[in-house]
């Protein structure tokens, strides 16, 4: 399959302010489009400015980057780093160090993330005032503040 | 990282006359140099001739691939197609279609190719007399023949 042929979207669904950042992020979801269900792939644009995400952490679920094209900043605990084009980075379940990737360059950037769906996963957030909670099905998360109240 | 500092596995664990096919496989396996646990993430290298795997399917396990450079021959039920670099595949647990790559071109080929590592998984190859069968602890697998017999 070209990834090209599979539709792009873009945004976000965080609460204001913390969507900002994040507005012009265009994804395809290539796992879903192929129908794979146990780990979700992802092709990610972004912008010059454009965040991949806010920083945070799983408790469960493992991810992996590969910068496709272009130069993106990856920011952790420890500081910030450039990776380009073919370079790749992995964030193991319940390591608690917040990450996300910045593109501070000029041009358009484009990386690919896998991520797995394990069941009971909660989302913390390093810099800002929200973290991710199971709702009653078990599988669907949504965005709290840290001591619980629903945005 | 650099994919390039993690060290090269060549070959595989086959038994023969199956191993021929595959010898040259060189095989980086970036998602457990980066800790990861819930899936497997590896840069493969295939020079011409050279097949990825023998054609088969997993039972639970979903699969993704990622063409990195080069140009690989996918064959499963319906055929063969082409994919160069920057094209994708993916193949859902229990879909009963055997798929491998074939680099049927005269220069070198490189994937990545993304798996869980859910419990329980049956490999069944299309092509040969040969499958997996989950042995005594439940995580471990082994080559066995169609009717159990080990290889």
């Amino acid at each position: 399959m070209d990834p090209m042929t599979v539709p792009v979207h873009q945004g976000t669904g965080y609460p204001a302010p913390f969507d900002a950042d994040v507005r012009a992020r265009k994804k395809r979801k290539l796992g879903d489009a192929l129908g794979l269900t146990n780990f979700g792939v992802n092709l990610v644009a972004l912008p010059p400015g454009c965040w991949s995400s806010q920083r945070h952490w799983h408790s469960k679920q493992d991810e992996f980057i590969y910068i496709v094209s272009g130069i993106l900043t990856l920011v952790m605990n420890e500081g910030e780093r450039e990776l380009s084009a073919g370079m790749v980075a992995g964030f193991p379940a319940g390591v608690e160090n917040g990450h996300h990737l910045v593109n501070t360059s000029d041009a358009d950037a484009v990386y690919m993330e896998v991520g797995d769906r394990l069941a009971g996963d909660i989302c913390e957030y390093s810099d800002i005032d929200m973290r991710t909670q199971i709702i009653e099905d078990g599988k669907t998360d949504r965005y709290v503040h840290k001591d619980g109240t629903p945005y």
